[in-house]
């Protein structure tokens, strides 16, 4: 929730240093679409949390989905509310209780609080936590100058990651997550759909030793992008056969990996064609409505598994793409715009003509 | 293919014993619904093959497939075709070569022939053989005096299992392969489909440690066996909501597995529905279409895991059940009737009628 | 450290009962062999602890080291210090924060406190902390009246566990964590070495469907236990051959598992002879000093795996051992003597005499 | 067994080429040390086999110690006995029931013959096979120029494999086999022991992506190769504190995995105390003596998993070797020596000098 506008938060800093007492904000102010770009007072970090003064954010879907107020939006975002949820920032304050993080830290920030309590967190998976909150969906997020976050939502980055990158960390996690969540050395991949999180698993995979990256989409453009990103081969879903191209590229088995990142049936169902027997497919493009499958001969019979892919693994995940960034895993080229905060109508604009990449919102000059 | 009739057989046996050159055999003799009762030349075991003097067998719901000759019959089955793949029975002759197996050993025979040579094969994967054949499928079956089949697919047994369990073992190795193929001890398991298979599956589960046992289904009869084999809870899909009472039974969470033993649509969202976030969901049941799912929801918001199930593993599910049994799974009764041969006709119209758990058929007296 | 004495008490409770300022408390108040029962304040719930009413207690082995101040207590433990780590009770009082237990509670404790922010802690590894520090060593313990623990520590319990089981959860949970460490079902298992927690791993591995279970000891009396708690087959390690028994057990392969619960040298290469190629070996017993073992053939050659085994999983191994004691794990038998806590002197000695099972201190009558 | 030397085998191939009566081999012809260049005649494939002109051999430690008779190869090896089992060439006959396999086709070859029957072999897992023998040890081997060996131990090389590189696949095997025993990707590694197995392990950890490689040595020589390879960092067991210089690359925690390649006491140690809290060390180098080792603190209260390597998955790590090899893995600086058969004792003497990496013997010219 966002915080009254009475709220005040001066000299919060352990550097010393003053902190404003108001900011920008963008927010859903009221049902209905749209996003309001408004001031709001700079919170104050809770206990356990750490105040960040945001650099940049990169804009998801489902921010998207929030600005049209579709009906997902409808039965899950309660206004007044600060969006955003993939972002970088310092941190400026601490609240009690917080010893782990410190004023000054560059970090990333993790859009998933886990309660910590639930059997999934007690289990080591608090990426699937039974009381999952969102950053920017049930809690006030971070296209703003500063927000407030548990302060184990903060992943601590060192000086060698751009900003850029920190902001899409998010995001990057979900492809990490989705392409290490089975083995991938010397084994044959296909990346079906080419969006940012597609495009980015393809580097993944090819660092991780994959054998064979073939990358299918429906658009000229991302498919250029997938090849730049280190694809072997791209097919064009409009005109090639998938299934049959990839049979062909692998002695009529099909893959042994499939990462499924559009969430459309049609391509669902040629990354289920395309799969060998006892393959692996990884699910993580959201379909808008049911899907018709042909569970007998493209699952059951074939003894492929399927898994559902969520969020990024706490904190496996994060160390994973720290390491990778490392060693050199280069996602930038899906950063295809950036703009300054003020600017965020042109930017969602431009995200729902489809023309876009990543875009990252700038907050920090 | 069946033996073209002039072959003779006499005195294959290393024991001396002169085997007969007639046999009875059960067969699909031309395309059309309906078996015929014949008579056959006993087979001569080819190179790494072993001649079975057969015992009893079980129907399988496939037999009923070829039996109706449904499109899919019609699609895979080639008649003159010997039929039964569920079987126990007595080696009496070893072709060239057989040095793992002696005249005289009873034996369970796998139904599935693997090549020995793909990848699948290579990788220990042989129950997903990439040119799996069936024997009573694409090769001549067991329901006859008879049968020649590779040593590989002759399981020897001890003493201690009882001819009519040992009968069907192939159709127990589908419950265990399911059961078996991920955790369950200490976990609660929802039983979807209370046919033999998801019946068996019930005390492999209890010994196997299982948390808790719920069982689902339309038929009164079966979920009174369902208990009867071990079930702590029984639902009856027509009048409980299955979802609403695996939570209830679970602190709201849905149970850590799933055996989708049904194939029927309804039932296999019930499953997903039952399922808790990362949960495991076994899909053993074959829809005879395909199916509508809520994907984004059931699957991939859940992190759920998927795996389609074939077969038996080659070899550990027959380990498996051998350590079992010897242990005292008892899955006698979900073996409701049993026909000599020659009543064939009696025991598939049983079958037909819904009426009948496992029946089996009795060739030696 | 021990609370000074000036620290008052009063009136923590939620529900409005008056707490008494002193306790009685079991403690190692200075460096040097034995434990001393002073009276202490009752200590005071910090942020995210709760206060426990202790009502038993389990003697474990590391507290003999304790009593005994033998080289590793004289490394480890800074006196003044109250011991204990294996106990029962309830929650009398809660600290700021906690909102997940509540006054009145009945809990078994965990004595490993991991810092929940380390790498290990990050990945769902909490039990291996790279800061763990122990309850009743690192940190006052429950031999005493009351203990404050932090929340995450308190095991919450239904009202079907007895309190002596409760009081040994711990243990216990050593056991199920090696048992369950590695598949149990259907698989052959020797458990080498019956104490406490070798015998209780018996009839987990029962439980889990183990199709053998051979247990080893050189007490008469504890293979007599093993027996009782569901061994299949007891062999005394002074007159039997071991491996070439357990070779005899299992058609000349070996077992699939080994539990090496003794920490002896001699018992430990039985093990390794005794499992089979590829086989598993949790490490459980400490050797007091270094052990020689032949890496070569007995587990390279064979390629073993060896696990060691470290506490219990936060929280797998909690959710497990509720669900079997739920089921009907009785670990009662190793359990063999009761003593208050004004009598501890006389349950050490006796577990130095090595003449129990496992010996349990009562407080609350 | 060695041919009797009155048979012959000319006319075998299916080509039509006639194949020579002789042949030369290099052979232990009798107890005691050395080897004799014999003329022998040409094998003929037996069912199942296939006849394999010999390109080029690796000379491998197991070789050295047949050469010098040492007890190991005292105990094992009956002479007499063509030696040699790391190799490559091309099949010119096929006997009985081979298939899968043409003449003409180039090979490299297995050395472990499994059974195919045992219950390693049914599981899938013939590299551990109970009754296994080995090519060049237990049958006559391929420093010859003609060798008969199961067809199933013949992997099928397309073109694009070097020769020299394809004669070395089953020693790179077991370096592929180790490194992909457990996750590498984005994890730390330490290959402890720079012979040629250790090094081959330094590309394969890069291409799998791990975060870090270090590799320590005593060798100078081998430490500048273990640079080129790709090693971030290389110590020299001889005067740095391995564990320690680990430690501090790691941020304090020791690597994720240890490959120890090395089989000596020493760096085993360094092996065990360089390794984190849950960490994996594969386990290669075979020590030629008992070990002692501090199991309680480096294994067991660490959580420490150690696994014994043995020879190659069949038929996975083949598979994972062409592709890695596809994709541009370079092992070709390990051969540093190459000579042709005749000179098969300078190549010999020059590896006990221990300044050559891999030697090859060239059969073909």
């Amino acid at each position: 929730m966002m915080q009254p506008a009475t709220t005040t938060t001066a000299d919060l800093s352990a550097t010393g240093a003053v902190l404003p007492r108001k900011m920008r904000a963008l927010a859903k102010t009221a049902p209905g679409p749209g996003f309001e770009l408004v001031e709001l007072p700079v919170p104050t970090p809770g206990p356990a949390e750490v105040l960040v003064r945001v650099a940049a954010g990169g804009i998801c879907g489902t921010d998207l989905h929030i600005y049209r107020w579709d009906p997902w939006a409808r039965s899950r975002i309660r206004p007044p509310r600060v969006i955003g949820h993939e972002f970088t920032g310092t941190v400026v304050a601490v609240g009690d209780g917080v010893t782990e993080i410190a004023v000054g830290e560059r970090i990333a920030g993790e859009s998933h609080v886990a309660c910590g309590w639930c059997s999934r967190c007690r289990h080591g998976e608090a990426h699937i936590c039974e009381r999952l909150v969102m950053i920017g969906g049930d809690l006030d997020g971070a296209f703003a100058d500063y927000v407030a976050i548990p302060a184990r939502n903060a992943w601590r980055l060192g000086a060698d990651i751009p900003t850029e990158i920190a902001a899409i960390m998010d995001p990057l996690g979900n492809a990490v997550h989705t392409a290490l969540a089975t083995d991938i050395v010397a084994r044959t991949v296909a990346v079906i759909g080419c969006g940012p999180i597609g495009l980015m698993a393809i580097p993944v995979c090819r660092m991780a030793g994959a054998a064979l990256v073939v990358a299918s989409d429906i658009s000229p453009g991302r498919l250029a992008l997938a090849r730049q990103m280190g694809a072997d081969v791209v097919l064009d879903a409009r005109t090639d056969n998938v299934p049959e191209r990839i049979r062909a590229l692998t002695d009529g088995q099909g893959v042994d990996v499939v990462l499924e990142m559009s969430g459309h049936q049609a391509a669902l169902r040629d990354g289920l064609r395309a799969v060998r027997n006892g393959g692996w497919v990884g699910l993580l493009g959201l379909p808008a409505a049911s899907v018709e499958l042909d569970l007998a001969n493209d699952v059951i019979l074939k003894a492929v598994r399927l898994e559902g892919i969520f969020g990024r693994r706490l904190w496996q995940t994060w160390e994973q793409m720290t390491a990778l960034l490392r060693r050199g895993l280069d996602v930038a080229p899906v950063i295809t715009h950036r703009f300054p905060l003020e600017r965020f109508a042109e930017a969602l604009a431009l995200l729902e003509s489809g023309q876009a990449g990543k875009v990252i919102l700038t907050l920090e000059s």
